[in-house]
């Protein structure tokens, strides 16, 4: 277990490993030699910047990517929060194991590894409407498990979940950290009607009352109000932090997993973007709020790291211009203002 | 000669050739039944219906991708108009036959075959400020260059340009066709200064009051203020409209060129998708002007159908999603609302 207290995680994030600026540096330099007007990659560019600085090679690579899709099981489902009953979420971890996912799809086409990994299904966390989710040996538990699951020589990690209820669990996460109502963070998730959306509002505004004490601790409002999956996303985002991996973030919930840690240290997400901003409605609020700007914006809402793993494939269109490319010089292109 | 006269193209145009509706609503009615929740996949979804619609295939394939980048050059460019040399277009098709540019990085990434056509680069089109850029003959050779570029059995086409100045001949079609002033269309293209970019203006303002008698028409003011390579993606968006191939238009130079075809017929980009939006300050406008939604927004500005080749990934990926994702009943998972 690489983080056994919630005191190694805090002191983790006040010492936060850097990126290499030195690559970054050398990297960007490349880009203004590369047969194209300066900064016309626009994010393209960029992405090969990050890529550089965090791998702290000039030349980075994508040989190979990771995505790891984490899946969990809610106490408050019971709660009447969700369009689809608990069971989906063992049924959809067979069919990611059978292949027929979206996420299957996308990482096949992304040449990208898929790993899946869900945490005690049988053993939903607790209704936190009255009770903790999770203790906080369970959540460090989840954050290990996630931890364990990041190779250590993968070049990028991109992650997600799987877990019916988890939006409620995510939107009570971002109430107790950043504030507003209940309202300002619910969104109707896999597609609740009024009813399930007024009852996930109720929910949450119970959960905020019942652990009001706890909420000015970051992970202590992790352990209560998230869920295993986001722990464990929590704990692969600070593995990929160790070994300075560049990661993708999926989603609302995946970004709200990680929101304990940002609020821990403004700069504990330094190695992360956002993959794309979801149609949930929440999240470009979140983002927002996190400084993170999407890759992509496609009305994307199903999760299991499906987003991220669309943003994977601009992340190897950056790599191929940024590797491939000629420079002004070997190509005999004549530069700006030149005759 | 597909084209013989304007007449032929205007005639085309008040007819144009449809999608398959019915295959339309069977991919539809497939995105239905596949294990997420409906419509969770956002654009993903509605890319694999469109094509569907426009291959006339309740299965649509991408196994034959064409990217067709048209270069030109153009005698407005002796006004000072870009920041690059004429002698740039020349070099950069000579990059791209190498292998060396953006545009073979994505394409070989995205799969699909580049055909670069350069058009008469030693014999630039007349300064529009002065005379018609091109005679009508002129123009329509090279739309029949562009048509004819277009394979009959591609199953998407990708349409890109290269061309010293072409950014000032794209803002004098959409200045031209759409109205408002100069300074609304002519943006900083490859990176000109003040001083170009108001030379820019200039040339179009002269441009518009030099060609004012014809203003009304819009394939003459297609010949009067466009480009060779401007008029050849003309011609291969007519060829792909005639086979019902599904298009990917890339930045403002591109979408330009087939404005005098919606002109003509406000349906005649049923068949085309915006790749992105640029970061060149009038495309968002233009594409707003033509009810086309982009797909990535990426702050690029290259052109080479560099933005258009990027989102062909996102077309494969929608179509690895529609042809591989398990139905519900496939993968026994439950639907909204049971148990």
């Amino acid at each position: 277990m690489q983080f056994d207290s919630l005191d190694d995680i805090r002191a983790f994030c006040r010492d936060l490993p850097g990126g290499d600026p030195r690559c970054a540096g050398l990297a960007a330099q490349r880009q203004q030699n590369l047969t194209k007007p300066p900064g016309s990659l626009g994010r393209l560019e960029e992405l090969a910047v990050w890529l550089a600085q965090w791998q702290g090679r000039e030349q980075p690579r994508l040989d190979r990517i990771t995505i790891a899709v984490f899946a969990g099981n809610h106490g408050v489902a019971a709660r009447g929060v969700s369009a689809y009953p608990q069971t989906v979420t063992t049924q959809m971890v067979a069919n990611f194991a059978a292949g027929g996912a979206a996420i299957n799809q996308i990482a096949r086409l992304a040449s990208a590894e898929l790993l899946v990994m869900p945490i005690e299904l049988d053993r939903p966390t607790r209704d936190f409407t009255e009770a903790a989710a999770m203790s906080p040996d369970e959540f460090l538990g989840a954050v290990g498990i996630g931890y364990r699951t990041v190779p250590g020589d993968c070049d990028l990690l991109a992650v997600g979940e799987m877990g019916i209820a988890n939006t409620t669990a995510a939107a009570a996460l971002c109430t107790a950290l950043l504030g507003g109502n209940a309202a300002r963070w619910a969104g109707r998730g896999t597609g609740v009607d009024d009813e399930g959306l007024a009852r996930k509002r109720a929910a949450i505004e119970a959960a905020l009352n019942f652990h009001r004490g706890i909420l000015g601790d970051p992970l202590a409002v992790g352990a209560a109000l998230g869920g295993r999956e986001l722990a464990a996303i929590a704990g692969a985002v600070l593995a990929a932090r160790r070994r300075r991996i560049p990661v993708l973030l999926d989603g609302f919930v995946a970004t709200a997993a990680v929101l304990p840690l940002a609020r821990l240290d403004a700069g504990a997400l330094g190695h992360c973007r956002a993959g794309h901003v979801s149609a949930e409605s929440a999240h470009r609020d979140l983002l927002r709020e996190l400084g993170l700007d999407p890759l992509l914006d496609l009305n994307m809402r199903l999760g299991e790291a499906s987003g991220a793993a669309v943003a994977i494939l601009l992340m190897r269109a950056a790599l191929a211009c940024h590797a491939g490319m000629a420079t002004f010089a070997e190509a005999g292109v004549s530069g700006a203002g030149k005759e």
